[in-house]
């Protein structure tokens, strides 16, 4: 199989690397950064590597598209002619709805977008930073559209599966992007929350333990990425900051009133939750 | 040196541990559940286990209280003329201020409590679940009291790194008590909403990534201590909620407004202060 991987980022980085563990050969990749090609031919990333999409798009089987949310649909309209007749494309990117609707008569009947989301990232940014890593035993999420061929839907859960991904599901993007709000979203929203409330002055590191090393470490954030999926999916976050706020005020006013006992409920609800959590991975 | 641990849950379990693997033998537990006791005797975890402190206490140089917050000061009353005259005592509870307070006039004269706070724990209870490797490189704060001797500090301040702690602090009551609310207590609070925000019979397991599940893990919480700490912090806990609030409320009107710039900086300056703080660790 011809795979052509479009942005050779943390992320397009790292499907290439995975790709090359899993014996795939045929790997092509495109970046408007020549050093980022050099850096991926050098150190065998990818058999070959171009600027231009034009020269790779056209050989491709399967071309993936590794770049953020607001680039993804230019890349399509300027490159449409150039995609292989009956091949496979899809995607990375962590917001579906506008995407899903969006693609309606840009590409040739007979190129299949299949959309999909790894649910696996770094803080860190660009091919640097890549690794086969950080997609063994994360989830995957599958946004198929009508128009898919259950074939090819077929060959890219068994892909992933491939490259390490262990829970492959498929969900309507309107489904995915409520749940990525909560899941995802919300979290990142918490974290930069959380270190900016930090008052200055305070040396705050030398009285941390664990839970505030978790929390705080998706707030080294990806400003232009974040931002972008931030706003592409404001409906579906803002619900989930009001939820959690409704919730966070609940232990608020429990605290203020003295109320140990709503304090302990609201806990057994949550110890009770990340059980369940817990027990769901494993059985996975 | 003899030393006394009172309480060997999963913090006393742990001293105990700790103190073994540093060479030190002379090591007794104390507990009111038996089965403890016989637990912590067959691991080898301590030398001599009690249920009654008077038995254990006249012969301790250094006293460990790793009780309950509410359980300290009760301890103390019932056990005042129990200890050996010119010895350490400390103690390991979350919140200090009213802990401080409540001291006056308990002990003796002679016995001297030092209060110290190791910044390490684990989402659960009991002492099958001590280990000494949970204080590896782990902050630990004292919070020195007029009364206290400068020997004894530094006598604690050396055995606490000897047992693995790294980074080790003196601060007062006051602003311990501030800083772990906005460290400790808000993560855990906001850990507990988040996952008390979800809505059920979404299979949320099967949608999260490393970020969700690193800001729910100690969302499985020990319900009686944690509600015990928030409370008795109640001032400083429900400042740092509404600090953290108030940056919360800005990410959501940077949202609401479509401003991607503002979302930008929001980011900009979380991203510099995480990685200011991995700095701050990195030099200690």
């Amino acid at each position: 199989m011809n795979i052509a991987i479009i942005g050779l980022g943390v992320i397009g980085g790292s499907f290439a690397l995975a790709l090359k563990e899993a014996g795939y050969r045929e790997v092509y990749g495109v970046d408007r950064d020549p050093e980022t090609l050099q850096t991926a031919l050098r150190r065998g990333m990818v058999l070959g590597a171009e600027t231009e999409a034009a020269r790779i798009l056209p050989h491709a089987d399967l071309t993936i598209l590794a770049l953020y949310p607001g680039a993804v649909l230019p890349f399509l309209q300027e490159n449409a002619k150039h995609f292989r007749p009956g091949s496979l494309v899809t995607d990375a990117t962590g917001v579906k709805t506008r995407l899903a609707s969006g693609l309606a008569g840009i590409l040739p009947a007979d190129v299949d977008f299949v959309l999909g989301h790894p649910m696996a990232g770094r803080e860190k940014r660009g091919i640097d930073f890549a690794s086969a890593e950080v997609f063994r035993g994360a989830n995957y999420i599958l946004t198929p559209l009508p128009s898919n061929s259950e074939e090819h839907l077929r060959t890219l859960e068994a892909l992933v599966r491939e490259l390490g991904f262990a829970g492959v599901r498929r969900v309507s993007p309107q489904f995915h992007d409520e749940i990525i709000a909560f899941t995802s979203q919300l979290p990142h929203a918490m974290a930069v929350a959380l270190i900016n409330s930090d008052r200055e002055g305070r040396d705050t590191g030398r009285f941390i333990g664990d839970s505030y090393r978790d929390l705080t470490r998706i707030a080294k954030i990806n400003s232009a990425l974040w931002s972008e999926l931030f706003l592409e999916n404001r409906e579906n976050l803002l619900g989930a900051i009001d939820g959690f706020c409704r919730e966070l005020e609940k232990i608020r006013s429990a605290i203020a009133a003295g109320d140990r006992e709503a304090l302990v409920r609201l806990f057994d609800t949550s110890r009770a939750r990340r059980e369940a959590l817990e027990a769901s991975r494993a059985q996975k």
